[in-house]
């Protein structure tokens, strides 16, 4: 039974993941201007907590965000972050999402950017992850192919951000906020071998939003998180195998030598 | 240089796969209800024409479909399948896409099985015919992987259907074209091993959206490409051995034995 706390405004479903702070992002913007409140609930997919027969009436693809809205009539679920995120925008006033009756080019560019992230920046960060770090042994083939996927899309970052200071456009956006929940992670670690020298717009853009004091709020979360990263718990989803679990990484990865550029 | 045409409404870029199948999809129901006109040219892949330094500045992602809106005072370029579904849209009237002023809910449920398709169905099926039909060599674990993976899309969306006439809700939607795009093909191959037996629901909803005339002409395009599928152009582009190439499938796969279900 999913407990209503009619407290609130909103239910947010996370894991302090990617996808999820991409809504924390967004709610902390809105605390602030819009005075929303909202409770979090952890999701422990590492206990396969998402399968639970409770989650998947909230939300039918078993992943993390999902949000109940109890502002209206009655309690509304949405999932996907991405559609969390215009839902959201819509809702307040076209808060990080021009209005497309007034501004159609403007809505229609941060959409682009906003869908271009859930369909090729996640997914592609999601498997380089997979590979990287939880598949049990290596898999060759398949850690360059992403590998190479992940080098491109943060290519491509940079060179958009070499002729726009946001993803999105001209202002701060959805689209920005879709990336960041997995590019803020490199205030902290050269994660796919990303750093200054490689992307330096792409670092800019990280300089610019680092100001905003939701994104301070993220990042101090992601922090906390990443002293205690420890990739075994999720590894333990893929092999029974103790020796393969409590590796520190895929057995083999060291062996394989990436490509940069 | 980007060639003008002004005589028609849109220019599409496509090669007659599934995500621009959608658009496709799309055009040819706005065709009838809002006589646009659009002239469509392929962009062949296999010959790597969506890195040309002319289709790059149309979509800086590098992949079809894409489309140039010349209605407009200026040309107007939108990327990413899905963004141009909702751009669509939004233009026409809130066809196929409730407008959110009006009816908040519902035009979020539709775009939230859009985004849907755009960051699950379409990422997983494109691994799958990765590993399926394209890797030079067979790669077990990942082909394990991403079998998985469009099962269990298949399930969900059989289950979706169950409760739901269309993937986005009551009416036919956005949703329902960008998940057509990838499902279409299931007139005609049993793809994923998929069949009315293991996914009734799906099926009835396909029969459902054929009877659509702009489904129809879809179906056709599918069926003629269909008697011509070759895997050897598109596996050149990751290898050069012509045995590796020439192969029906990829070398080691008739081993492998995939669950389902
Ligand atoms: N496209 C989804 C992706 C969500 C996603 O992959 N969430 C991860 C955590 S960041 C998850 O719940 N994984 C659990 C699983 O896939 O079993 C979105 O953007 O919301
Ligand atoms: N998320 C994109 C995916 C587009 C896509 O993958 N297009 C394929 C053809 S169906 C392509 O252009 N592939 C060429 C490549 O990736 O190099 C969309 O929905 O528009």
């Amino acid at each position: 039974m999913i407990e209503i706390n009619n407290k609130v405004d909103y239910i947010f479903y996370t894991n302090n993941t990617p996808n999820t702070y991409k809504i924390k992002l967004m709610f902390h913007e809105l605390e602030k201007k819009h005075a929303i409140t909202f409770e979090s609930r952890i999701i422990d997919i590492t206990k396969k907590e998402n399968y639970s027969d409770e989650f998947i009436k909230i939300n039918p693809n078993k992943k993390v965000p999902a949000i109940i809205d109890q502002t209206g009539e009655k309690p509304f679920i949405v999932f996907e972050s991405v559609s969390i995120l215009i839902y959201l925008a819509q809702k307040y006033s076209s808060i990080f999402l021009p209005d497309f009756k007034t501004n159609p080019l403007e809505n229609s560019e941060v959409i682009t950017w906003a869908i271009w992230q859930a369909a090729n920046l996640g997914p592609a960060f999601g498997q380089y992850f997979h590979f990287s770090f939880f598949s049990p042994t290596v898999q060759e083939y398949s850690l360059h192919r992403f590998n190479n996927e992940a080098q491109r899309i943060l290519r491509l970052l940079d060179d958009r951000l070499s002729v726009s200071p946001y993803i999105g456009g001209k202002e701060y956006s959805i689209a920005d906020i879709a990336s960041a929940g997995w590019l803020l992670y490199l205030n902290f670690a050269p994660i796919y071998n990303a750093n200054k020298d490689r992307f330096p717009n792409l670092f800019k853009w990280l300089d610019l939003i680092n100001q905003r004091d939701a994104v301070k709020q993220v990042n101090e979360a992601i922090k906390e998180r990443f002293g205690a990263f420890n990739t075994s718990p999720l590894r333990s989803l893929f092999t029974n195998d103790p020796d393969l679990i409590n590796a520190k990484a895929p057995i083999g990865i060291e062996n394989v030598v990436l490509k940069y550029d």
